[in-house]
């Protein structure tokens, strides 16, 4: 076979690729994280390239116009070099690399004298030994940790045992010794430390972003924190694009060193700004969906997606960094946290957690709205759960100009003049390059009250100059080229809509199978607990009127933003948080949606805006 | 720094050495296993080379006689090249490389019934997932053990984790689980294996010589064993120059290797003649002296030679043949037998596990003659352990022409007439090239009771012909060289009877020191157990006649063979005995003879044939 070099520009980047391998794996080789929705199956059109240089063969595609063509833009999966070639991937294909602070996460605090850590120290003064005192260094250890107070079996890592012997003479028989809560067992020992602390790492593994925080384990404060896009994008968009990536060649590895690479590119940036070094951390809690956390621990994901939709583990031992691959001392013990199955998973056990509803006897609905949504109805005595797929909307994805809730994004419209471009704030200040979720909200509201899109989501296109033919759809432009970043119009099309009037009737169906099936009136719901990546800016009201959210009193309803990553960070501080997240996975039911009678029904009815039964929004009526 | 290549012959190896390195480093660095007693101090006048070619420099040394150096024959380690260099190693430095058959060890069969292994298989039949019953795969094999009996949590290795899924599907939701029993974690699953079993290792690390034996873990069956010796010999005899040798740059990362080197190479041997693949084996105890464990995990040993002589760490959680370093399935575990204090280790309490004396209120003393000596009196109430710098004269160490019980060794001797060669009978049936502890028994006894030798082990030299002068003292002709291997005189020298009779001294001064702080007399003694490779054809009535072993009714003795593999092997099998030896560990008591009253004074007083004290040998006066 014959091999090409692809070289990628603005990179200056050359790759070599087989014969009849296409643009997309060279692209993939070369490690530059781009956007591709469909995973390489070229359906989402997400992945254009500009060819500069060189022979190539594109398969028809009617996401590619004929001007696309005439200009040598291709989409990359489906394009194949005849030739050394030179292509330009534009800045709206490559998947962004900014750091981003995470989402505000659940306003939890957790008392100091509550706080009792995944690893906790224990500052020893040892006894010198003497020959009528002569057990091993290790037993003498131990010994001190019962007069600590630790009781049972201690176990021991072998870097530890390692270590001992020259730490203990060379710091005149003080250490302090660090012990994993779960099994009594010694993970690391050092020189006796005074006030300084060891950090904790919660993680929230997301399909779409990556939220890491480092978190000190003995005040339990969060020292900083950081996002970033989940580099496994660019095989696809959703969970069943990223199972169907994980069964080509090598294609679980990928998606294993892609998920790595992210998680360890925000650590790497956490520990250069907070000036802790990496060696501080020594644990870390790691939260994510079914689909994610058998990715990042290479288990095939492959019966996940088939009926009757098995994951290989919804429980994992506690694995080591160095097991896992996370890039922080190898022998740091690493958490994750349990799923209940293969559509509810650990960053919902560690959501619920977070929102203490496992706790509370008020009758309970926690949202988590992100790249899938997922719907849990309860109390402390019973709780039940299901997945809705209501896809990446929300979250930006197979939205033309959709991006993550970070910096750049609109977080928030407003519409004053039907004929004039909207009034907007823009997270960060600056000028606009996308809309995240909550702005797609106030966006569906405005443009539905308004007027501008009736019931359906169609736009009335005779009553704003601010609606115009966008190819082959219509559009409004939310954000004007001259006041965009990009200097291209920010628009928000009838596809779009249609997209997200999908996903909020998806999640909408969800809730409302869920209640009729347990014989739950709206009315009935104490508290309504919103997760997820939709933006700080999430407009309750706004939400209520598009029909995402129930018509109920406004203040049952919290935001608690990436509940996830709030559950990880409990996890890592509080023993009663571990058990309680072990006890939730047990308690809760898990209702397959597509099999539930009704659903799809309730689906259709959600698909108006606010739904086709207006009763069910009274003071929307008003 | 100029560096030199050094040629090995007959080798044909190459290998570059810095300048100042000596050809001892060069050996060393090749891999090549050497003999070399005192670790490269230049004491022990093993490391004997010849340099074919290229210049040198070497140092003044005692043990180099004018006539050595005017055939270019060297101490490598007190040799530095000045110039590219070719030596050759003569056969008698080499260690030698055969595989030898383990010596029998002690015949302790165990119920079929009450076989349970360290790992277990659980063949399972599981229900197949249904939308109803859409349990993880993990915990559905979790729910079948249940049903098996297993109780209480059950873990899961990440590896296990990742083969589940397709195994249980195509294997119609039958297949093979191995559970760990220390923590009921299963750490291996496999297709439904019908009969067919997996194997365990059993492996006694000894100073001088590493045996494994292959274990059916069903039936209790051993498959196949081998010894080889342990290649840290090129780092030291006994464990003081090892630990010594452990302090240089890298040097207790090259032990580990040599060790692991050795280990693997016997289990290579053992899968070769067996015919049993490596997958087929699923955990290993390995049982060794408390250096030699911690030699094997590469933790440092440096304080067990320090006084007040502590270990790093006497009991080891278990690990993986991964973190090992042994060349089975990497997820395997490992267990290592629990050590009591720095000098009596884990082949001790293993011994005295196989020996059952913890089992038995009769007194029993339990005598481990190895390349040190340790020796345990007590019962199934108490036990105290000592051990004795007994030196590797038993294992052919510190012995011109000593050599370990194996093919090749002289093992016993029989004086028919002073002045004619004595007859013998050697291991395997060939020709002989060395003598084997066993045989130095008979041989001191011998020239004793012939009165070639005299009580303090002085040659008479006018008595026999088969006494010559030999270098600077005398010797008795054991095989003249017509009928040796090597065509070389075979001979035992005042040096070496010295040697022995300080090696049997410092054991007798252990036995009758500890019996003498218990205030027991010998006559109490119930049983005394023998164990270590003296040899198969071990002659108790003449190891009494020298004072080696005491002088009570010989019904009392058994041989035990190398006691510590099959503490080892017991281990891989009970449930019982993993058991025991914790205990053991715990409840013995050590006894330190170095600052033990009167310890020395029994040592002098042993440094007789049999001893200054004949009333303690009245069988012998007859």
């Amino acid at each position: 076979l014959n091999s090409f070099k692809v070289t990628i520009n603005p990179f200056n980047k050359t790759v070599e690729i087989a014969e009849n391998s296409s643009l997309y794996d060279a692209i993939h080789k070369s490690g530059i994280p781009i956007h591709a929705d469909c995973g390489g199956e070229g359906k989402c059109g997400k992945c254009r390239v500009i060819v500069d240089k060189g022979d190539y063969r594109s398969e028809k595609n009617r996401l590619v116009t004929p001007e696309d063509s005439a200009r040598n833009i291709v989409l990359a999966c489906r394009t194949f070099p005849g030739s050394d070639i030179t292509i330009t991937i534009p800045d709206k294909t490559l998947l962004p690399y900014d750091y981003i602070e995470p989402l505000r996460s659940c306003p939890i605090a957790i008392k100091a004298e509550t706080i009792d850590p995944l690893v906790k120290r224990f500052s020893l003064r040892l006894e010198e030994p003497s020959l009528d005192d002569n057990i091993s260094d290790l037993e003498r250890v131990k010994r001190g940790l019962k007069k600590a107070g630790v009781s049972g079996a201690i176990g021991c890592s072998l870097a530890t045992m390692r270590k001992l012997a020259p730490l203990l003479r060379e710091n005149g028989w003080m250490c302090d010794i660090y012990l994993l809560s779960a099994d009594n067992s010694i993970v690391d020992a050092g020189r006796p430390s005074g006030g300084s602390r060891k950090l904790g790492i919660a993680i929230d593994i997301g399909t779409t972003t990556v939220a890491t925080e480092f978190v000190d384990l003995e005040s339990g404060r969060s020292i900083a924190s950081h996002s970033l896009y989940n580099r496994q994008i660019s095989c696809g968009a959703d969970i069943i694009h990223r199972i169907v990536f994980s069964q080509k060649d090598d294609g679980l590895e990928k998606l294993r060193s892609l998920i790595l690479a992210t998680i360890n590119e925000t650590v790497k940036k956490i520990t250069g700004e907070s000036g802790r070094p990496r060696e501080d951390i020594i644990c870390a809690v790691l939260s994510g969906n079914t689909t994610m956390e058998h990715l990042l621990l290479a288990i095939d994901p492959k019966y996940i997606r088939e009926e009757p939709y098995i994951p290989a583990a919804t429980r994992f031992p506690i694995l080591t960094a160095q097991a896992v691959g996370l890039d922080i001392p190898p022998h740091s013990p690493v958490m994750l946290t349990p799923s209940v199955g293969s559509y509810v998973g650990g960053d919902i056990t560690s959501g619920v957690t977070a929102s203490g509803m496992n706790n509370s006897d008020q009758l309970t609905l926690f949202m988590d709205i992100g790249t899938n949504g997922e719907i849990v109805i309860g109390n402390s005595e019973w709780m039940i759960a299901c997945a809705c797929s209501a896809g990446p909307a929300f979250e930006g994805g197979g939205i033309g100009d959709g991006m993550t809730a970070t910096s750049g994004a609109i977080e928030s419209v407003k519409i004053f003049d039907m004929n004039r471009p909207p009034v907007l704030t823009v997270i960060g200040g600056g000028q606009p390059r996308g809309i995240c979720g909550s702005a797609m909200i106030d966006l569906m509201s405005e443009l539905y009250y308004c007027g501008l899109i009736n019931q359906k989501g169609k736009f009335n296109p005779d009553i704003s100059k601010m609606i115009r033919k966008i190819k082959n759809t219509l559009g409004y432009i939310v954000a004007p080229k001259e006041r965009t970043e990009h200097g291209k119009d920010i628009v928000i099309t009838e596809i779009d809509i249609a997209n997200l009037i999908r996903a909020k009737g998806a999640i909408w169906a969800g809730v409302s199978t869920l209640l009729k099936k347990l014989e739950i009136p709206f009315g009935d719901l104490q508290r309504v607990l919103i997760a997820g990546g939709l933006g700080n800016s999430l407009d309750i009201e706004r939400s209520v009127s598009i029909g995402l959210l129930p018509d109920v009193e406004r203040d049952k309803f919290c935001y608690l933003g990436n509940a996830s990553l709030s559950g990880a960070r409990l996890a890592l501080l509080s023993e009663k948080a571990r058990r309680e997240l072990d006890e939730i996975a047990s308690k809760m039911t898990y209702v397959d949606l597509s099999t539930t009678p009704g659903y799809m029904d309730e689906f259709v009815a959600a698909l108006f805006i606010p739904h086709t039964d207006a009763s069910l929004f009274p003071s929307m009526s008003s």
